[in-house]
């Protein structure tokens, strides 16, 4: 053990070489589980795996730097703040840990992303969207297993401080093994291995440990005078008056839709497959929050709840998402290689690597989402969940991982949780949760029944007979049969409400009947894209960021402009131009549904781009003395900083255009210097722009939704930004079903295969 | 005493003779007060009030009927449950009791309402749009007033049973002078005088009528141990591990907003006016929760915090709403005729009946919002608060009240609330939360200044002299001018960080100093616009619902199309049309970012349109034989059932074309009928749908926003629906400013005077 933990230290194997190795370590654990093995003779082998997988780590950073968003942090945190897309909650009175705010330019991103969201995913597929309270009583989350085992080992100081004691074990022994350079090597392996388990311990080991260590709380100093204790995550409360309804803040959205299954069956005319989602709060009582809105107490969750028969989880919609390519990273590859690959999502699903269609529709689903938002490819992959990660009930669980600067992030989780939540649910409720289906053709059934002799009992038993009677009525077959069993042998007895009855030849008749069965009842699966929005968010922000080339000062958000916070800055060249004609500009955009921020402050044109840049705004409207005299005013793109000229009365249906994907800006550009040689700039560039509104418009297919007349003039399908790294080339798409392509690397505004989008 | 409330019950006099007694009794109450009366002086005449205005409130009801709106209640309550617009929460577990969750007609519908809002508050005014969290640390809802006054006076029984204790007392009152009808002439009137102060008793008073009443426990029927205590109607919880951060559940979003002020107006470039706003859930642990969405525990609110100076209440587009009518309840009618007014909001401010512009401005805008959404004018007042109901420090108050099948309820309150806010927090923070404005021209100010003898002070004090030479030089004007009118006496002592010093001639010297100031500070005042958006919601549910005249049971959600849950429903005439007809139409209008239904199960043409008209949507599409082979479907308006064939690939451009505003049912039913006449139905649809997109496209101009050049083509202002009695008659509109109007009576789609809307 020693001598292999050296090896791997001194010798430095290659990344492929360690994967082979967790491969090789994990596949022996697997057996020795499977084996019977308890915890402690599980506990080196464990031990070993996780040393191995952190050895794995350290040479992939060492070889690749692939496990980092390579995006400038600072000055990227410094832009968050500054420019209020998120602030920490509370900043007057100090502010709480865990809790941001989100400021202007972060609410109306986060608005417009949801909004996105709604089209992409509920609107497109026909969701039944809910909107639960977050107050959630207490038997609810008990009975989804919340209450138990929602929780993190804690220990508390005498002050009263709090830790998370997993990780106080962790530093310690760190420290420990640093300090210490005489330390004998069985001590340090001994401690190594300790050390893996951290998270594994039940409180009372974990308490021992701290103790043998002399582990003391790092505010007093002192040592813990208890063990560890479970601390559960969830937020507590009382609803109602009495005090007596304890509830709590719900930590997912999902539950509220399992609790309304049964009217949202209803609702669709009891028929599965179907889907209920949701967006909101989930709240979650971090014992130390950290990484900004990667950790957070409070958080947008965005949830799908598909119900789908369980054995029939084809989608009719999968063909359209076919071909397209996915950065998979498979479960055996974690445990092998280490190396994700590239397939069409077809594929994935055809050799059973993804479970199934519906699962694999939604994960194809997710990614285009994420693109179209401003994901880059590189920096995004699916994680497929080890055997060991998954609950016991779940059939197959993807994660989309964002690469952050933090590393490769969880943002959404797709889960086939099988029937377990509506399972559990109608189990402590004690009624059914089950959809019906027809049968493909009618089943006759033969069924034993069971008369009682209603007159001998009668007679025998008098009004006692009663529940009796009711017993018989109510058994099932195997109930019958049972009974029969019983009879066949000789005189039955039964308990019947505490009273015991003997039932003796003659009072009872069996009767086999047939009858025609045309329904059949099943409890739906469940398949889980989960998205946690404030991630998503985060990632998009590290994706899209950069500073221009020659003035570090300068940050760009180079958001999609769907998704963009404010699709244009209205601003004045100088001071001499008067407020009118910003009010003009800015008015005709407002009424078109476009979101604007005014600059009319003093500084220098320069920096009003600068400002507009740093919060994202795709298009920046310049007011000149030309706008007074001839009508026009110059509009320049964001990340190439190229400018046009457009009439005023022409400028929202321009601007809309390429915001909704109808238009681009190079063909907005080409119409207009084209048109600059002709005599009026503006007329021509009217006919440009209404021309191209009133195609969209008669345009009624979508590239998303996979019809098969795509609007071919807004489409041109380009290669993958390679300036991440990943040499990932995107050419399968099927007819009809362009990929979403996005560019990155040289700072074009993004644009895709979207049809006319204009959304009341 | 007795013998009015004997004359009020016998002889009947008219509402508006009730309305003079309660004016004269208001009066009366106001003097005492102002005399210094005290509450038990003026106990009898408060009961005496409250009489006046109950019977004033019966006599309205029997003259009139007009506070209440006149709904099919039943049929509304069971199309919103049995449609999943709104139903209980957690109904597997029995529920609880104040919360509700919204199902996808309630969602789609509350997201549709919440993006209208945006568009016409938040982008419209270029107002800085917040998301906060809800969880609330203690110290700030301890500053705002929260934790000390937001309760209601509650009584435990025996078994923990809670009750409001008001409410308690006020029934048994009622009880009690029921049953019994040999009650003397003065006890009666002894007891409806405590009813009158049930809630303004002190707890101990309180607990001692529901003593001398004998009032029991409804559960127990045994008496109340303890006095009721104010019960706070905050959720509590704890943040963070420790449990030591006591936080609360946020009753309101406003908070969010003064805890930003300093970073919002750091965003705003320094720059006051400016509003900051916020759309989130607030929560109030009701005692007794009741009327469905009226009173909950969990609800949505939208408030504006408009920060302006305090001597500068105008408002830059006050001329584009002046013109508006409105109908108001200034608080002198209430205490005298009880009659609202119609006039314009110009006028109103004017004659300074509404304190100021600004205030004017937000009442006129947030009239145009609930007309656009389906509320009803003849059923929509604006209510000014009494001096009596307002908090001290408040300029002016307007609550927009809905009326509503239990009476007019308060929707929207718009309040004046001065500097308030942010002086309370500024001073529990020891901070300034303060603005700075250019002073018109440069003022010269001459303060006193004092020198310390630095030597001298040095040599006799050694080290200790640090301190007192820090404090000289910190002396504002106020504290050197105390010194010098000391020193002019003689010795001076100071004590200084529990140190005394004897300052004698020769230690200090004073002198004059003058300087320019060019700037002012000032604590900006808020007006605070705040919805209660299920409120709302209700609202709309009770205006726009009916029933087809010919079938009780087809009940009818009328929303206007640009709040609608869904533009479409798309169905088969008959069984026999393939799924892919379907499909397509679908396709067609979700691409187009249409919200779309689809009903494909196997019940008749008839029965799809009811479910559709049950959930509101306004174009029903349907697929016939006829589309199979010429590619036309028919399209069906919701109220007046008047159908139009049009172009499969029309449709989208067609139903999104009305859903905007840009084109109206009457005029698509016309082009349709003349095309009719011509070869090809479909290529004429075409080219005049086409046409009106182009058109609105380049339209830049917004009745709402006042611009100059509305489309006149989409507008016909019409006089409001006087089906609900009010007599108004809305003209008065500016040019460029027309009224928003709304047909009801006659069930035709609502339409209203906007201009291209076309949102990302």
């Amino acid at each position: 053990m020693a001598a292999s933990a050296a090896a791997s230290s001194a010798a430095g194997p290659t990344a492929a070489e360690l994967y082979a190795q967790v491969a090789t370590q994990g596949g022996l654990i697997r057996d020795m589980k499977a084996a019977g093995k308890n915890k402690d003779e599980l506990a080196a082998d464990v031990a070993k795996l996780k040393d191995l997988k952190a050895a794995l780590k350290a040479a992939m950073e060492a070889e690749g730097g692939e496990d980092k968003w390579d995006v400038p942090k600072e000055a990227l945190d410094n832009t968050l703040t500054r420019r209020m897309f998120v602030v920490p909650s509370f900043e007057l009175y100090n502010g709480v840990a865990g809790l941001y705010d989100f400021g202007p330019p972060g609410t109306a991103f986060k608005d417009n992303l949801l909004a996105f969201w709604r089209r992409h995913f509920v609107y497109e597929e026909g969701m039944l969207q809910l909107e639960c309270t977050t107050l959630t009583p207490e038997p609810v989350l008990k009975t989804s297993g919340h209450v138990d085992k929602f929780t993190d080992l804690m220990v508390k100081d005498s002050a009263g401080e709090c830790f998370r004691a997993d990780k106080l074990l962790e530093d310690a022994i760190d420290d420990l093994v640093k300090k210490d350079s005489e330390m004998t090597p069985d001590r340090r392996e001994e401690l190594r291995q300790i050390r893996a388990m951290a998270d594994a311990f039940t409180p009372e080991e974990l308490g021992g440990h701290l103790r043998a260590l002399g582990v003391v709380s790092p505010s007093t100093g002192e040592a813990f005078a208890e063990d560890p204790f479970p601390f559960n995550l969830m937020f507590a409360t009382s609803i109602g008056p009495a005090g007596d309804l304890r509830g709590f803040l719900r930590p997912e959205t999902a539950q509220g839709m399992f609790m309304n299954f049964r009217r949202l069956l209803d609702y669709n005319g009891g028929r599965v497959p179907f889907a209920a989602t949701q967006i909101g709060s989930a709240y979650r009582n971090e014992i130390a929050p950290r990484n900004g809105l990667l950790r957070v107490r409070e958080f947008t969750m965005a949830e799908i709840e598909h119900f789908v028969h369980p054995e029939r989880k084809e989608h009719p919609k999968f063909a359209s998402v076919a071909s397209d390519v996915m950065t998979l990273f498979p479960a055996t590859n974690q445990t092998t290689d280490g190396k994700t690959v590239q397939m069409t999502i077809g594929d994935a699903v055809a050799s059973k690597l993804v479970d199934n269609e519906t699962l694999g529709y939604f994960l194809a689903r997710t990614q285009r989402f994420l693109f179209a938002s401003g994901i880059k490819p590189a920096g995004l992959r699916f994680r497929q969940h080890l055997r060991t990660e998954m609950a016991h009930y779940a059939t197959d669980c993807w994660d989309a991982e964002i690469l952050m600067a933090s590393g490769w992030v969880e943002c959404v989780g797709h889960a086939d949780r099988s029937c377990y939540d509506l399972d559990v649910h109608a189990r402590a409720r004690k009624t059914s949760l089950e959809a019906s289906e027809r049968l493909p053709e009618p089943v006759t059934v033969t069924e034993l029944s069971c008369i009682p002799n209603k007159g001998a009992l009668g007679k025998r038993y008098k009004k006692a007979a009663k529940p009796l009677l009711s017993f018989l009525s109510e058994l099932d077959g195997e109930g019958v049969a049972a009974i029969k069993a019983q009879a066949d042998a000789g005189p039955v007895t039964v308990t019947v409400e505490g009273t015991e009855f003997e039932l003796v030849e003659g009072d009872l008749t069996f009767k086999e009947c047939t009858r025609k069965v045309t329904m059949r009842k099943f409890t739906p699966s469940v398949i889980e894209p989960s998205f946690g929005i404030g991630r998503v968010m985060q990632g998009v922000f590290e994706h899209t960021f950069y500073v221009r080339p020659d003035d570090e000062a300068r940050g760009v958000f180079g958001f999609p402009a769907e998704v963009a916070p404010f699709k244009a800055a209205v601003m004045a060249v100088d001071s001499r131009i008067p407020d009118e004609f910003l009010h003009r500009a800015r008015s005709a955009l407002t009424a078109a549904g476009l979101s604007v921020i005014v600059d009319d402050s003093g500084v220098a044109i320069g920096r009003k781009y600068a400002r507009a840049d740093e919060v994202g705004v795709p298009f920046a409207v310049t007011i000149d003395g030309v706008t007074t005299t001839e009508g026009t005013v110059t509009v320049r793109e964001r990340d190439s900083m190229r400018q046009i000229r457009v009439a005023l009365s022409d400028l929202a249906a321009t601007i809309g255009a390429m915001c909704r994907g109808e238009d681009t800006w190079e063909s907005v550009e080409a119409r207009a210097a084209g048109a600059d040689a002709a005599t009026s700039v503006a007329s021509a560039v009217v006919g440009a722009v209404t021309g191209a509104v009133a195609a969209a418009a008669g345009a009624v297919s979508s590239a998303f939704a996979a019809s098969p007349a795509a609007p071919a003039a807004a489409v041109s399908p380009k290669v993958f930004d390679r300036s991440h790294g990943l040499p990932t080339s995107i050419t399968g798409t099927a007819k009809g079903a362009e990929a979403v392509v996005m560019e990155g690397g040289d700072r074009k505004i993004g644009r895709f295969a979207r049809p006319a989008v204009s959304i009341l």
